[in-house]
């Protein structure tokens, strides 16, 4: 029984200066975490009792399935990091340290390595699969921006599951096994949820979903469809346009242009000269990025930014994606700012890409790569051809649902799980085969399977909690009952420790407001 | 159920090439833990549900005993740790990381800063006290020489508590609690053990006592009084020597003695020239040392051996303590090596300590600090006299007992607890103050607690396992109910299965051997 009039607990009456979100300020106030540096938070008792429900509830439906539960150390050596190139890759995101031998080793920000070498050392054969392995431990990754308390920490629990087959078909029931003891763990969490279309990355063709819960405040958008159910997180989100014909369609037709450097002052200049009726979604931009060292121009409607983090996911294996620098333009003195085209970028040794906005057969007005001049009438697949189309413009709310076509709308949520068809990468790098029915060697192919346990705390506190505090679901609470006495009489404490006492005994947990020296008000209040 | 078909195990014929202990091989060729780097294991599911096992076995006797469960994390900024000066104090043992801003953290070994901070935090009152919080946690220490499997490892699961009380009474009672709670704990875990005298250290006055459990593997050795029950780890050993009378003795008498630089060559030249009678401990051993940078000269008897970690353990406050290298002595030329005596360092400037069985009016066979020049009847008191008395020389099993002069026995064990009172130290450091009853601000103390949780996975297998194998108490086995199906016929099977499934729905956990390619011998074996 949790009794008030010793629980460690103080409630606050403030909220902490760096909350920025409802769960940070209520968890805070109530006395469940701590800040102990950006992103590294402690835990009070009620603290620990809530997280360790969670866990509870998360083991109990990973169990259920058939997964079992291993545990692998946080304190990692470089070398299997070093053979999947992450060692490098994970940039300053990585918590790196030396041992006092000078030997080079991480803080886990996630365990693909280790739990492929753990199968490679412990099976050989195609009778040993399937196999569902999982963990609940305590991860690190070094954010450049953690926020929101417990939600983007740098060290946080984390459930890591993995899933090993022979072969595809495998693979996929290995990963509807896990997004149905994903739902049924959410759904006993009292968490409202999507589950959205993710990129499926660098491995081609497999699936990744995101279960996402619409918060207010959560980092991550998505889309929904309001008519048939499509979800999308916004890297993930499909644009189908039409191929136009661009028959009967003018010649090219270059414009002087002058002074006319950006999209605004350019869309004036056309509707002076030729009497109005265009806007920024005629013209078109070029924007030069760096694709990991590369250049690549890649064009979207004039009316759009480009979404870095959406081209990149969609670029495969780039690991690092930005805009051209002074330093850049100088190495292509062809490029001539404020007026550059399609037209002769790929003469000049720089890769073409479009967004799929700019189907085959649309016609735009572009630079014509010549200083103040610009040309309208230039066509896709006439006067420039993409290598490559890439989904790449800013996602908008009203912007075409690719199933059905009805306009989408655009939602905030928090990630509290992502379930993803990882393949033979990890595999094939650590080599991990089995010898298959013909006793010939294969390689393994893999899932992946994710839930924020610590980040959970704080999803459903977002969505919970209500203008007095903290509502928890029951099944999380920290327990089930809460009795308050009251009174300057022995008998309502006598009667309420009773109380508590028979419910406990038939396995109700309880919290008793035991304390003498508290108002009722106040009492009523912290419960 | 655990069902042996699908269960993620292996067993290995062969020991594992590094295992030096029981505990070490078994675990690892029966499939419980596997190991990543020097003192970094993985957990197997076999030996994550032992882990837990022992785990809620100790948080529950916590929890019975009114101690109140908090989670820190490991990552913490170097502050805290500063303020007590541990973050250099600590050496080598400490891992240490900068974040990307270049702060400095550090991965936990102990969390006495944060604890004292967290109830900083909190607590303003002497009506908040007596509390007393605990952990269960992953801790990390850069171990010079990691060994013996998940005995001495790197990264490794301890719960540690601390109290915090008013007075010192309060942590007498605080300490007392902690002390039942850990004996019904280990009770429970079904380990043999001894709770043995420590030496407390620093704070002077203050209790220390380890939970060890024999085992002939075992690193930490310990003294024990068939007699009368004292035990005590060999740091804490207490020598008793009754001061002798030296009236009567003659006076001290320089010999020659060219060319007898050891203890061996002393002997034989004093036997040969009085006629026999002497042993190495009539002589006087004066080994230099060099405490946190200052030189002392230490007496011990001439057939013991200096015992350093003993000794440093009883210089409280030393954190390094070493031998004499040649750049001291070369500091020191009035010290003639093989002929030093203690009648004359503390001319030189170097501080004298003796071994208490240098008793006061005991007399000695010593170097003269002259070249080929030794003395007889050396007397203490008389000839020279000690600033200060240490507990330096090596302990032997039929040393006497401090409380009734048996012989004891010397012993090796494991230690897998270890409760001490802090008193005010880290208090003091880190400003932990509450008002008392007269509104006058008072430091607390503290008393700090700590079981090995990994560690008694490995104590349990190294005390319970006989010659053929793993042989766990009910208590932390992976299941209660091993069953055991042979044949080719289904019937053996299916019957298997249902008992499994109705003693587990009487809540009796059952592992399940249901392999249908195993023979009967291997699963008995396995079993």
């Amino acid at each position: 029984m949790l009794k008030m009039s010793t629980l460690f607990l103080r409630t606050l009456r403030d909220d902490p200066a760096d909350a920025e979100v409802a769960s940070h300020r209520l968890l805070v106030r109530a006395g469940y975490i701590r800040r102990i540096a950006a992103g590294i938070y402690s835990w009070l008792p009620l603290g620990v009792i809530t997280l360790r429900n969670i866990e509870n509830v998360v083991r109990q439906e990973m169990d259920k399935a058939g997964f079992q539960e291993v545990h692998f150390p946080a304190l990692l050596p470089r070398e299997a990091y070093e053979v999947t190139h992450r060692w490098e890759e994970y940039g300053p995101s990585l918590f790196r340290l030396q041992d006092r031998k000078g030997g080079d080793y991480l803080l886990g920000p996630t365990h693909e390595e280790m739990f492929t070498l753990m199968v490679k050392g412990e099976y050989s054969s195609y009778k040993d699969l399937p196999l569902s392995i999982y963990q609940i431990q305590t991860k690190y990754r070094d954010e450049a921006r953690p926020r929101s308390g417990i939600i983007r920490g740098r060290e946080f629990v984390m459930k890591d599951s993995y899933s090993f087959d022979i072969d595809d078909a495998g693979l996929d029931i290995s990963y509807q096994k896990h997004r149905d003891a994903y739902i049924r763990c959410f759904d006993r969490l009292g968490l409202r949820y999507n589950i959205v279309k993710a990129v499926s990355g660098a491995m081609g063709g497999s699936r990744s979903e995101e279960f996402l819960a619409p918060c207010a405040t959560g980092e991550d958008t998505y889309v929904l469809c309001p008519n048939c159910g499509y979800a999308a997180n916004v890297e993930a989100m499909v644009t189908k346009v039409a191929e136009a014909n661009p028959s009967g369609l003018p010649a090219l037709e270059e414009l002087d242009t002058p002074n006319t450097p950006t999209i605004d002052l350019l869309v004036a200049v056309m509707n002076e000269k030729f009497g109005g009726g265009y806007t920024a979604a005629d013209t078109l931009k070029n924007i030069m990025v760096v694709a990991d060292g590369r250049p690549l121009a890649v064009l979207v409607p004039g009316d759009r930014e480009v979404d870095l983090k959406r081209m990149q996911e969609n670029l495969a294996g780039v690991h690092e994606l930005r805009v051209f620098e002074e330093a850049d333009f100088a190495k292509y003195p062809q490029l001539v700012k404020g007026y550059i085209g399609p037209q002769d970028v790929k003469e000049f040794g720089i890769a073409l890409y479009a967004d799929p906005r700019v189907a085959p057969g649309t016609s735009w007005i572009s630079g014509a790569n010549k200083k103040d001049l610009h040309a309208r009438f230039v066509v896709n697949g006439r006067d420039f051809t993409p290598d490559a189309y890439i989904e790449a413009a800013e996602v908008r709310a009203g912007d075409s649902c690719p199933d059905c076509s009805t306009e989408i709308v655009i939602d905030r949520a928090i990630e509290i799980g992502h379930i993803f068809q990882l393949g033979r990468k990890y595999a094939e790098a650590l080599n991990l085969t089995v010898l298959d029915q013909n006793g010939k060697s294969q390689v393994v192919t893999m899932g992946s399977y994710g839930i924020g346990v610590s980040r959970a705390v704080a999803a459903i506190a977002e969505q919970t909690s209500d203008e007095i505090g903290l509502n928890w679901p029951a099944e999380i609470a920290p327990a089930k009952v809460h009795i308050v006495a009251t009174g300057k009489d022995g008998l309502p404490f006598d009667t309420a420790l009773q109380l508590g006492r028979d419910l406990e005994a038939v396995g109700i947990s309880v919290m008793l407001d035991d304390r003498r020296d508290a108002s009722p008000g106040g009492k009523f209040k912290d419960a």
